[in-house]
């Protein structure tokens, strides 16, 4: 009999052994439940993307691509022409499933570009170098997470108290996470961190996703509510901020989980150091600034009665349900990416950076 | 057959026709159901302020000043000296029940001085005395309360966005509210409003009381969550930001519902004016900072699991829950009285009110 598993002993996203299916842990049952589920078909993996099984923009890249990998071993298709069609649809349909994140869309094309670059091979080799490009998309996300947690502890010392919005957690990527990275290497290295966990509503990930990983691994962790995180910050008990990211412009404006920009403005308010962990796959220096990016928005039942044993608010109520908000380029103390951390200005910064130089 | 009532044809607060229990809306029910609640005996008076069924710094005052006319009403003691010590008993019981709200001993206070004022008087004189001066602090609720919405007319104007937190309003005085007073009368005259309420975790005052009041007075209202209200300015949707207290310190410093000096400070960053609705009853100026205001916390499940279907946050978690926080009084635009709007500095204008001269 097997050793039960915790949370942290699984990829939150995987291939099965036998080539079958993307695997993944719903994050929708979490913290109650701890439930592996199979996705086979592209509305299994839109739906999965678009319910928030699976959240968190690194992980819904990995996602796709290990996704787009098994449709495009199912097509079963032997002419390229049509192999690329079929492969675009794909494509286009999975990449419908949320606007925001921009991890989707680049781990997409860049599992399409093996297609066309490669499009004199047989279309069964081109299957192969799909699959090898979906595991070093992967094993990509868990070295860059592992190194952004190298370069965010450099910002922090021991006993520090750190913040952090929504879940840029292990269950965001594949393992460590982002935001959270800095966090657990500093465990390992026994940095006694305490942290602060905002619940993030409307979905509460920061609740259920942050607290329950954190906790699961023994660090200090305090959850609060949103509303209480200048209460937090005034008492002293915050050195720094770390979130995540979905999407970075090109002058470092930042769409993050809604909430990120209000979080930013209390840091800066008290003079605490915000910042942005973000693999440069989240970089997207097409877009210029942080106006330019689609903001997500979400059912009005999120807010007004999902979780809850009643409706909370009275029905024929409107509501304002964004998923994501904007935080300006000025608010953000530094970027932490897998090649060191970034500070303004960022346009330039960027441009040094390996894969996106002009 | 009597017409069904809406909420907002019932105070909030009020003394039965037998003069036999203070008469409360149970605020926790809402907005699934509007009970109406009788409480008689010291415990239920104080638990249903404990428990939230009736809150809001000014209804709190209102009930606990009918609450102690009942108790010594009820008391039957002939003997000054003796009747004294059981309103005292009584009134420091019903003064416990709640710290942060400046009003609840306000209005004790108020009550008390009534009996030792009046010490020569016959026992039932007194106690006569007592019911027409909780009846007074209902009047004056009404009236300040209607002023400081006049006042609060003042500073918008028509089709103007207004933010408010928390729930200031009818549900947390007799009539009006103090928040929400400039918009119902702007209602009246044809202002179009369009106002925003935060829903303000964890009891969501905000979405059960503040949204559901509104709406049932046919205000344009939409819901957010607080961590919303940084969009919701940044679109430019919010000319002006008004909330309620529950203690104001001698230098302006605002104790009001937790997430109020968070949403203080996105005002100030998106140079949105802030203000302040304090009935000068709750202007305290023997308390000289806000950081000398004692802020409730409360339990931890109202965060994990109150409300809720199934826990939505992990066993074992640590949480930190406090129910108020201070806004510095560098960060209020103004302050609206029953007697004017106050601007800083604070401290001269508050020696200026009737009644708080040193």
């Amino acid at each position: 009999m097997e050793k039960e598993k915790t949370i942290m002993d699984y990829d939150t996203v995987s291939l099965d052994d036998e080539d079958s299916a993307v695997v993944i842990i719903d994050q929708t049952l979490l913290p109650g439940r701890t439930e592996l589920i199979r996705l086979k078909t592209a509305e299994e993996i839109w739906n999965a993307i678009y319910l928030l099984k699976v959240r968190g923009a690194p992980a819904i890249g990995v996602t796709a691509a290990f996704g787009i990998y098994l449709l495009a071993k199912a097509c079963r298709e032997e002419n390229y022409d049509r192999f690329l069609a079929e492969f675009r649809n794909n494509k286009e349909y999975l990449d419908s499933s949320r606007p925001t994140a921009v991890n989707l869309s680049w781990a997409l094309n860049r599992m399409e570009r093996v297609v066309t670059e490669n499009a004199d091979c047989p279309v069964p080799q081109i299957v192969s170098l799909l699959k090898r490009e979906a595991e070093e998309i992967r094993d990509e996300d868990i070295r860059v997470c592992r190194k952004i947690g190298e370069y965010g502890l450099t910002l922090v010392k021991k006993g520090d108290g750190i913040l952090t919005h929504c879940n840029a957690g292990q269950l965001a990527t594949v393992r460590y996470g982002t935001a959270t990275a800095p966090i657990y290497l500093g465990q390992e290295r026994g940095y006694g961190f305490h942290v602060y966990a905002d619940e993030t509503r409307p979905l509460l990930q920061g609740a259920r996703l942050t607290a329950f990983e954190l906790l699961s691994s023994g660090v200090d962790v305090t959850l609060i509510c949103d509303n209480m995180a200048s209460t937090v910050m005034k008492n002293g008990w915050v050195n720094a901020v770390f979130v995540g990211c979905d999407r970075v412009a090109a002058n470092g404006d930042t769409a993050n989980k809604i909430g990120t920009s209000g979080v930013a403005i209390l840091a800066a308010h008290y003079g605490i150091p915000f910042y942005v962990c973000a693999p440069t796959s989240t970089i997207d220096l097409s877009t210029p600034t942080g106006d330019k990016i689609r903001i997500e928005e979400r059912k009005p039942e999120e807010v007004s009665e999902m979780w809850y044993r009643e409706r909370m608010a009275p029905e024929g109520i409107k509501i304002f349900n964004p998923a994501f908000d904007v935080t300006d380029h000025s608010l953000i103390t530094g970027i932490v990416t897998e090649y060191g951390v970034l500070r303004a200005p960022f346009e330039e910064a960027f441009r040094k950076l390996p894969g996106k130089r002009d």
